[in-house]
């Protein structure tokens, strides 16, 4: 299925009868830049500079104060949702855009876990920190337990105790995935509910929420979906859920009527009820304009390219670099859209392949990451960042003092 | 003291004596608009646009990941806080830029609440109506009971039930001030925390929290702080007290070594322990633009205008449109930096004045506010305002079709 690259040429010729090849000059790259930060950090769209002007310049700017219902700003966190679910395999109004992932996190095991008197959640140890860290705030709020156990203990370990599991979709790490369907059975089985962090599989990995049952899930704007650096968050709940559940924290533009000053605090109908306080309209709009680089764009073509991503990165890689191990699972079912490598000089590999244009990013311990974003990575550049990084690692070249010090941010 | 107008003329000569006229100059105010809604949205500044295209095209564009450190966006919540903190009477360190006016309250009202077994929140019937809903979210999370009463009877209930006292310094409607120092004092004898909503007052009225003695507060970015639609807000905790409290929303960004991935959750020094998930850049950077506006202006002359500007509208509106009854305190101690004026077509004579360029706003059920912004607003503007409006209500010509139905936001 898959033939090995041998010379640039080969890759450059995958680029060529590459069908997401147009989608490419959607974004705005800078030359000489193989940017495998998209998992972290999506670049700018050219749509997403040119709304983030025009709201700047014309809506603010003209309209000022007008632009809330002129400009649509109002809507800004359904039509974004919308966008989103398409991505997502959910319906329109089962998506909004609000917030930060952490606060959508803790909406939703708030929410969720009201709905019964179990005792615990459950998550994965080792799974991304701010959730941990969120759902430790939760559990001392509400006086619930949480449970972390290694992903292969986890579905022995939903049970009658078990009132939410939460669970990345995809880790962060090594982009190892879980089957969201039969966890998410298996949590309701046990007469429990899942949540799903998206975060690094929207807009990269094919999901079909409704499909695999999925009802609760909240996913990151700034990765994939190109939103721009702290782009606000999207939270997903399934329609039939909605009516049951409650913020926590109940701001006005989750209210039922938020222009109707009313004393008592009533839910908005429906996904609505999870907005808190006014969207940050600016970084809104810029991810309206990084959602819509998707334009036509199916999903499993997009899966389909990360897939041939990976397995030239893979391979190559294992060719040109043997010393840097593939952590990232071969089986294409089983992970994400990015792939890691595991070496005791991570750290400092990924500072000088930063140094030299090829942009991935170092996670803790020892782990280089490559975010594998169809819309427009090359094969080209998957090519050039195994040559840059066997030209590091045969020269020695990771060992200068330059590349021993900074710290960056997912 | 005051003189009151007589012609134009006189408007416009108070415009050239005015000290804070060149400032007018750092924003983008289109042509033929008197903007009285500065209250509710500041318009752009020069720096916000530059600063916001810098962000896009520059730092987003081509520094891509590298924005983090190399453009100093991790660090923008507390650099946008110390710029507020000097127009506000705090420390710099006391001062941080997260999230929304409501989802900071949140924070505030549980981690205050932590220290002590008291069964009470305690706040003023009729205030902020987000604010409200967001404490009995609190109320429900926490079983603490929540006590709304009026203005007047507030002092008299604070007692050895109360919690937490929350109160909006500048009420958004009829622009009445609490008295901070007095109110937190009166919290304080009675072993309660008081917490100030300065939306209204930030980048308006003279603040000194400090000196005030005032240990909690959170405030809004969009209005008189002129960060853009739904520009993030902050968040204010007295030196002495930030070691004592920790957030409910633990998110990373709030957790002493975000970078470090360790399992446990540890809040960071400080006022950085009020941060949760990633920042919005984007919304973030016009935020600091907007705030530059106030580089080199001191509070003080900002408030003597408010004045110079209230006094002028009062007073031309009582002789010109008697029919629209200022509810906002004559006493200039007592109020914020809006005017509202009552009638029972409010609604209408709102819209009538919008459609003539003089935008103010309308709050239900029957009440017309125009904010006072002096950085930018002219008292040729208040002449303008009221000249029109004295046509409008003259002629009736509220009473059109078109003026009867649409609905705006805050």
């Amino acid at each position: 299925m898959f033939n090995p690259l041998t010379t640039l040429s080969d890759a450059q010729a995958l680029d060529q009868s590459d069908p997401l090849r147009p989608v490419r000059d959607r974004f705005l790259i800078p030359d000489g830049i193989a940017y495998f930060d998209g998992h972290s950090l999506g670049p700018p769209s050219r749509a997403a500079r040119q709304i983030q002007d025009d709201v700047v310049r014309r809506q603010w700017g003209e309209q000022l104060i007008g632009g809330w219902n002129d400009a649509g700003w109002i809507d800004a966190p359904q039509r974004a949702g919308a966008k989103i679910a398409r991505l997502i395999g959910a319906k329109p109004n089962e998506v909004i855009v609000a917030d930060s992932t952490s606060v959508n996190l803790f909406k939703l095991l708030i929410a969720a876990s009201r709905l019964s008197d179990r005792p615990a959640i459950l998550s994965e140890a080792g799974d991304f920190h701010t959730d941990r860290y969120i759902a430790k705030g939760v559990a001392r709020l509400t006086g619930l337990r949480l449970d972390l156990v290694p992903r292969p203990e986890l579905e022995q370990k939903v049970g009658p105790d078990t009132n939410i599991l939460y669970l990345s979709h995809v880790h962060y790490g090594t982009a190892e995935r879980h089957d969201i369907a039969a966890m998410t059975a298996r949590a309701r089985d046990a007469g429990a509910l899942a949540i799903w962090d998206l975060c690094h599989s929207a807009g990269a990995v094919p999901l079909q929420l409704n499909q695999d049952g999925v009802e609760l899930a909240v996913g990151c704007g700034y990765k994939y979906l190109n939103g721009g650096p702290g782009a606000p968050a999207f939270l997903y709940v399934a329609e039939h859920l909605q009516e049951r559940l409650s913020s926590p924290l109940q701001g006005w533009m989750g209210h039922a009527a938020p222009f109707d000053f009313t004393d008592d605090y009533a839910p908005a109908p429906g996904i609505d009820r999870f907005l808190a306080g006014t969207p940050p309209i600016l970084s809104m709009a810029a991810l309206e304009g990084g959602i819509e680089a998707f334009d036509g764009v199916s999903m499993d073509s997009v899966w389909a390219k990360s897939v041939g991503l990976f397995e030239t990165f893979r391979s190559l890689m294992a060719d040109r670099c043997p010393d840097l191990v593939c952590v990232s699972p071969s089986d294409q079912a089983r992970r994400g859209s990015h792939i890691s490598f595991r070496h005791p000089n991570a750290f400092e590999i990924c500072q000088a392949l930063i140094a030299v244009g090829v942009m991935g990013d170092f996670r803790a311990p020892d782990v280089i990451r490559f975010g594998l974003t169809p819309l427009y990575l090359r094969y080209e550049d998957v090519w050039t960042a195994v040559e840059r990084c066997a030209d590091i690692v045969d020269s020695g070249g990771w060992n200068r003092p330059e590349f021993s010090r900074r710290r960056k941010v997912t």
